[in-house]
């Protein structure tokens, strides 16, 4: 039986912290493969290490770079407690000066090299494991060909992040891309299940900056962590379920401070009882209006598909006849470009809008408790432009300036429900 | 200045009604060129014409069959008032009865041949004048062609409702494809008007065997009509929007039994003010819901153009993350093929549910004006599960029992707003 293990920069940001994930592994003879991200915010500055490096590789000024990499490099021996870190960090640094994806990447690698030295783990670069297609996407087949030729031992750490592209050279998934490197790894090697430690207690009910009273959804599928993600939830990347579901490997969401109390755990069976919300979380939206001139609707999916595949999925999406509208996230860098092709063409006509709020209640809604739902919402003065019902989610689009009150509102109904 | 007149079926049933669509022609010289569609109902059964000669086609006992056709003659020379008819119609039929497409035409052959000679005017069968492709769509091009190449003269008469195959053989339009006729016309003689003759005083407010008040719409653009006809609405088909729109050749929806009171006038420009709704209608429905395993909605847009190409267009659609739901007519034919193909795919599950309908406002809706309709309906007691929300439309789904009760509450808002 063999788990990853996944721990956030969050997690190891200070060497106390990495002690505590030290901890945590050695408790559990299962957790032998080992993904770490880069050490976050109070590592090096106020900065994610991560987003340090992004800086640091720009610095033009030799000394000043020299400088910038004696400091890292320092900042690593320290972490690990062992002077001869400092030179293999330097000249990792140094060795990658002139690939910013590579030097970047740095981080992962030498927070995974300082964690494998400490749990007397094998370190197992991602180069050798993680694979990308010549399309950027995850190539799933060598990924598992590669696990299988691995022999794990008493366990492997693996840096999380990145991977190779055809060339053997380093590739970023996007940021947070840590989770997907555990997800991937997890299907590779066909593991019992995969444990993505956090600085929360697992998936929360709602976003706690804005309702205090969050707690802990106990048990979702696949389909509910990829909504709550997809949605701006704080948990695990989007993309992760999708490696996860074939193979049906549990997602168990925990906090590495306080590892054995609450967690939630994320299986294809997970499911709660009749018209019952359990989470909910939202996204800051572009309303896009798109009106044909004359309907056929049929002939526009092809148009949506080439959209959407350049764009990224919108949160939310509806249409009839003659007319479609969508909401995409609003911080979203695509939509100048997207817009500008939708305009180019002469069967349709295209407005923007801003100020919307476009929430997810994942649970399960009959179509008279969904009813309810969005009676409290609107006898709470919270201006619902549009419902879009399932039956095992609810989407709301809100006035922006009512996102916090829609939240709370939300929150607190899940709660009730909860106790009731 | 022409005018493309097109006079419907009821228009047509009775050689009085006849005499009145003569005197209608020929009130105004710009009516040279004229559509018909085959008597309606009480012409020569309780059938329309057209339903009439499908069983009769049917009919496999020689001697039943010729004293069929014997009748069929007799009407439309007693029609006609002119002995010479019977027989010209009798050979007409004779000559289809192996070609189900052509024999069903003879309606409307005949039909024309008798306004034709009536008016003065001359017989141009459909077979030189509307052309469909290998596709079976319309060739709008070789349409112009032959219209270009076409001598009006006083006046044509031109049988609605089919048109020539590659082949030249009679390929039909769908039902209510006398329309079409008249408005492929309308745009390859480029004519200045296309008045459709029916039984209604135009476009009415909403259907009026459900709500009495239902009143004459005076102006809708394409959109607006296109979208009304798609839910129901007894007006023109859904597609003849498409053939004017182009040209911004207007369309005038107005009665034959009324022809110079209350009419309805289709153009680009025609808009009402803000705030407005303007026309109801709404078709019985059953709810596809289709969930995937794991998101990417971006690749189903592939799988969803087919389906529509195959399934036709559908009366609403919405979509969020891995969740998809759309509405299609319970009528439609397709429906079962269209599910046992999405079924075989694992990607994802499947369900139907009938019992809905969905309804469409048109006119002009500000967000705020939209919710307070919402929140009517709402309080009259009607289950609306969703809204789909539009500048120039809302898209409501109710509850199917509480279909005449929605139609009846949104057609009173509408002769309140009339007055307001």
């Amino acid at each position: 039986m063999l788990k990853v293990s996944k721990f956030g920069g969050s997690s190891l940001a200070t060497l106390e912290r990495l002690n505590n994930v030290l901890r945590i592994v050695k408790e559990d003879k299962r957790r032998k493969i080992v993904v770490v991200s880069a050490p976050g915010k109070g590592f090096c500055s106020e900065e994610k290490t991560t987003d340090f490096l992004r800086k640091v590789f720009k610095i033009n000024d030799e000394k000043e770079k020299e400088q910038s990499l004696n400091f890292l490099a320092r900042k690593f021996a320290e972490y690990s407690e062992d002077e001869s870190i400092f030179a293999i960090a330097y000249n990792a640094f140094l060795a990658c000066v002139n690939n910013e994806q590579a030097f970047i990447s740095r981080g992962e690698y030498l927070t995974a090299l300082v964690v494998a030295k400490k749990l007397g783990f094998v370190f197992k670069d991602a180069l050798e494991l993680i694979f990308f297609d010549g399309n950027g996407e995850v190539d799933r087949t060598k990924c598992r060909a590669a696990a299988e030729k691995t022999d794990i031992g008493d366990g492997v750490v693996v840096p999380g992040f990145y991977g190779a592209d055809e060339q053997g050279k380093v590739r970023l998934f996007p940021r947070g891309g840590g989770d997907i490197t555990g997800a991937v790894l997890s299907e590779a090697f066909g593991v019992a299940m995969y444990e993505n430690f956090t600085d929360e207690e697992g998936v929360l009910s709602a976003d706690p900056r804005i309702f205090a009273k969050a707690k802990t959804v106990k048990k979702l599928n696949y389909r509910e962590i990829e909504t709550l993600s997809r949605f701006g939830a704080k948990v695990v990347c989007p993309s992760v379920a999708k490696y996860l579901v074939g193979k049906d490997i549990p997602l168990v969401v925990r906090s590495s401070f306080s590892p054995s109390s609450r967690f939630t755990l994320v299986s294809e069976a997970a499911c709660g009882g009749k018209d019952k919300p359990k989470a909910v979380a939202g996204k800051f939206a572009l309303k896009i209006s798109v009106k044909l001139k004359i309907g056929g609707l049929s002939n526009i999916f092809i148009a949506l598909s080439k959209l959407f595949t350049f764009l990224g999925d919108p949160l939310a999406l509806y249409l009839s006849t003659n007319d479609l509208v969508f909401y995409i996230d609003e911080d979203n860098s695509k939509i100048p470009e997207a817009i500008q092709a939708l305009r180019s063409s002469s069967d349709f006509f295209i407005t923007a809008e801003d100020g919307f709020f476009v929430l997810s209640l994942v649970g399960s809604f009959s179509q008279t408790f969904a009813r309810q739902i969005s009676y409290r919402l609107n006898s709470s003065g919270i201006k619902v432009y549009c419902v879009l019902p399932y039956s095992d989610k609810l989407i709301y689009i809100v006035k922006k300036s009512h996102s916090a009150k829609a939240i709370i509102n939300l929150a607190n109904f899940i709660n009730e429900a909860d106790r009731g």
